[in-house]
């Protein structure tokens, strides 16, 4: 990996904090003078009122059925604070009683079972920090232009430590019977969100999750138990889980069906398409934001793959024709939001920059172009080509169309 | 590291989910049939009804200066959700605007700084997950008995991922002049909390930090900036930072002298005693809780050291005679919490049970006689010692006295 800059490095990219900034000591006196006692302690802590960044949602009359945005714009870190986690419903949160929920394990099973969050709980747990993100993601993207910020337009990923038990440890106290190959997931909702996961899946790395950032997973996100499919989209990811059910084939629900499928140029539909390529995005300077002067910037960005760990994270400033390494915050975990960062100095010229990632496994984020050429543009699932941002003269940010 | 336990060890404990699980077709309906529309999208996310932890606070009518503790009884994973971040504040908390607040650099340096937010952000900035514990934090364990469960003795730790500027960068662009030696760091609150921090670690890996769990950081832990010290004691992450004062001497501040020392036996007192040493506390079963019956339990736990990694936390259910490794959650990271599992058998036998860290360095969490027999009990802070805890026939656990 490559080394941070050196701050040597950063200087010859121009003063770190500008010359306005060295001050005599008379401008140090101090702004914030008050010595008024301020808010006192409590239970539970809420953010700043300066802080405004929410989930946007388009405006419909049935607001149960829809998603909601992560405000990425303004995300620091590798993390998306459960408040702010997208949101993707079908028939609205259910409001579940822990205390009365149950998850059923049946099918082809030698022991059906009936377990309650509380058993849930008792059973051996595992902890993971991993990236969510909604197969429909940058779906705007498909078209000659994108939404007119990186939080709508990219905004249906999110980044949670989950808690909860591994699947393969129920599965095989159920006693999974010869010849099943398959198991149907089934949320409480009133949608009854039903996916079919490969056995294989979910006896390798899939999570029955009860936790998420340190508490109960929240009702948005499947309260009280949620099915993790690491890397795979997260409509697989069952919400408000209460059912599983054994199979020998899959039950080609609604939603793997009509729904995140991949209607391909000769009509035909990929379906069971699970798996989130590597797909990277540039959330500082991006859309709708203005660079305020000429100077040192540290752009930033996310990247992540449902096939592992991210390699590495190219970044252009000049429309693609250099591109150098961006610095990856370490620790870089599997399946994970990894954050990218690069001091990059504007002088105010028009810019074009983009981001472009490469996973372990060796995939590289392909041209919206080259996505094309294979998939057509009838789809709105997957797109993962690399995003390009137009940093205007005047510090003004949009999307290149085309 | 030790493996996971396989199923088949497992199963020699008993049943993984108990026979009373194994249910027949007719049990198999499913509890939550509810088919109406649930909770619409929404622009900020909350926790379920169902869920009441909180804070602990003493009451008292100076609510400004005391200290509220995380519910760690309840913790699941290596993240503390913000909103339950403990807190220590010595005159409230200060409201304070991001667009009017400014950081300045002075004293012995040879070009004073005043920073803007917007300044600092655009600085290149590292992200790092790390655990933060008050000083004082499991104070009345140097007393016979603890507080009556874990939160109220142990609930002064939190973990966090926090994104920010190393303050290494700044000094550097200040330019610290010979002979510096010191860093007075100053919040904005109402009583101006000051700490004297030596160069060395200023230059080191202390962190400006403005973001916390993937957000701004929380008014409670120090909006808009609060100064990082990976690994010593919460007192010196000075919040709300307003100014940094580059001497040549510590300033002996109240807050290092009057409190935050330790007086030994022989009535002289430690001072600048920073660094937090390992230590590891088991969260279930603990003070409060109770086991419904008996079988299979994941004994769970959080350790941590402020020099580095956990290398290995040792686990005892026969008060102390014996002791194994638990699984440690991965990745370890360097001064951050770190999740122990044990998977373990509650046989309706009285069981003392206790869990003991040992970081990277080699240092072994003390037990509370050797840690008393060198620092007497006329200290507040620094309590390390192992703590055991009695898990009754009945299922009832208690602080071992002693």
């Amino acid at each position: 990996m490559k080394r941070r800059p050196s701050r040597r490095q950063l200087l010859q990219m121009g003063s770190l904090v500008g010359g306005s900034l060295l001050v005599g000591q008379k401008a140090l006196a101090l702004e914030n003078d008050s010595r008024k006692l301020g808010i006192p302690l409590g239970p539970y802590g809420e953010r700043s009122p300066f802080e405004k960044a929410v989930r946007w949602t388009r405006e419909s009359k049935t607001m149960e059925t829809g998603s909601s945005f992560t405000p990425i714009n303004d995300s620091v870190g590798t993390l998306t604070p459960s408040a702010l986690h997208y949101e993707r419903h079908h028939a609205g949160i259910p409001t579940i009683d822990p205390e009365r929920h149950r998850l059923v394990i049946q099918g082809l099973v030698d022991r059906p079972l009936s377990l309650s969050m509380a058993d849930i709980r008792r059973l051996p747990s595992i902890t993971r920090i991993l990236v969510m993100e909604c197969g429909g993601n940058s779906a705007g993207e498909w078209g000659p232009a994108g939404g007119p910020d990186v939080q709508r337009s990219y905004g249906l990923v999110s980044g949670s430590e989950w808690t909860g038990v591994p699947l393969s440890l129920l599965l095989a106290e159920a006693g999974v019977k010869r010849g099943a190959s398959w198991v149907i997931a089934e949320g409480a909702d009133a949608c009854r969100m039903m996916r079919s996961i490969p056995l294989a899946k979910a006896t390798g790395n899939s999570l029955l999750a009860y936790g998420q950032n340190g508490e109960a997973i929240r009702p948005a996100q499947g309260y009280p138990l949620r099915l993790i499919n690491p890397g795979w989209e997260g409509n697989t990811c069952v919400k408000w889980l209460h059912s599983l059910r054994v199979t020998d084939q899959p039950y080609m629900a609604r939603d793997e069906t009509s729904k995140y499928s991949d209607l391909m140029p000769d009509g035909k539909a990929r379906i069971f398409t699970y798996e989130m390529e590597a797909k990277s995005v540039i959330t500082f300077p991006s859309g709708g934001q203005r660079l305020s002067a000429r100077g040192l910037y540290e752009l930033t960005g996310l990247a992540w793959s449902g096939r592992g760990r991210i390699e590495r994270v190219e970044v252009t400033t000049d429309g693609g024709r250099t591109w150098v390494n961006a610095q990856l915050q370490e620790p870089r975990l599997p399946i994970a939001l990894t954050r990218f960062r690069l001091p990059w100095r504007f002088d105010g010229q028009n810019a074009i920059i983009a981001s472009r990632a490469v996973d372990e496994t060796g995939y590289v984020q392909p041209t919206k172009a080259a996505l094309i050429a294979v998939r057509g543009t009838n789809s709105l699932y997957h797109y993962n080509g690399i995003k390009f941002w137009n940093v205007r003269a005047d510090g003004t940010v949009t999307n290149v169309e085309g």
